[in-house]
């Protein structure tokens, strides 16, 4: 009873996750998506995508990298992409974050829930890749769909897309070429994003 | 190329689910949830709690079940669990919306997301009994965490919960039990739902 006692604690706790609002619109444009939102997408495109992955992976450790990965934000908040200044100190507060939330599992899920994040944040092995790969590729899609009404809001360059996808054009450089020209090229061309 | 851009049209088109709110709130009661938020949290769920059920249980395919279960309401909106008018017609109008948003994919994909939601459904599987006791379990635990808010709003009766139920009593026994005695019995006693 004391296991069950905190994995529903737990599973209590991320319910916070759905009021952490991120930067960029839903396709429509209507309000901004929420991290729950995010990841819940990003889980399905990983099960329709994962064989674009330049090196295969184990698509269900994608998915429950991609379920967690922004659980830290409901004590770190959520830092924009392209906010340079918010990078910094950005790490610590995640880490705190980490050790609070996984924390309130019992001991073994706590370490697989902390394996996972870490395998995420550090980007290394091909899934955590691929995951990083989705993580750039979800809102510029979204962005790209709302008529890139987020680029406008923050002035974003193509530089920084460019500098973001780094990854995605390595580990996936099938989606990120259909991304690009799909959602990138269009909102360049109408003045949606800086060309610099 | 034909192939990305069917599955980038779909993973487009389930943006939508983020828009159809359900009856239940979130934990703090600020708000009503939504199917993505929903499946998100279940998918969690899933991979925290699968040792619990009965039968073993594939917990890759479960939550790809939990995942995508109600992109159907798309097109046929959230019947409430307890609006037994509602429940009538519903299967007709979800199966259309079932041949009509997988339908966007590619073949071989739209089959199995097809196969994944018609498992779901029939609800006979192991995987698909443990994805129907956390679809119970998870607005049941919301409701008594918000204080039963959704359940006084609705007149809902300790009978109706309990015959939902019946699949989590059986699929994950200590789910249930737990579950039980932390969300519904307090609000039983506070009279949120009705002793009948």
């Amino acid at each position: 009873m004391d296991r069950l006692k905190k994995q529903f604690d737990f599973i209590l706790e991320i319910d916070k996750e759905k009021q952490i609002v991120r930067q960029n619109y839903l396709a429509d444009g209507s309000r901004k998506e929420n991290d729950s939102e995010h990841a819940w997408h990003m889980a399905i495109m990983a099960l329709l995508l994962h064989k674009y992955s330049t090196d295969a992976v184990d698509v269900g450790r994608v998915i429950a990298m991609l379920l967690i990965h922004d659980l830290v934000e409901i004590d770190a908040g959520d830092t924009y992409a392209y906010d340079e200044e918010g990078q910094s100190g950005k790490q610590a507060k995640e880490e705190a974050a980490a050790k609070r939330i996984f924390g309130i599992l019992p001991e073994d899920q706590a370490e697989d829930f902390m394996d996972l994040w870490q395998e995420f944040e550090n980007g290394i092995t091909a899934n955590a890749r691929f995951a990083n790969a989705l993580d750039s590729l979800q809102p510029m899609m979204l962005n790209g769909a709302a008529g890139g009404k987020s680029w406008v809001e923050h002035g974003v360059k193509l530089s920084q897309i460019l500098k973001r996808n780094d990854v995605t054009a390595q580990a996936a450089p099938e989606l990120w070429e259909f991304c690009f020209k799909e959602f990138v090229k269009p909102n360049l061309e109408a003045g949606k994003i800086v060309n610099e």
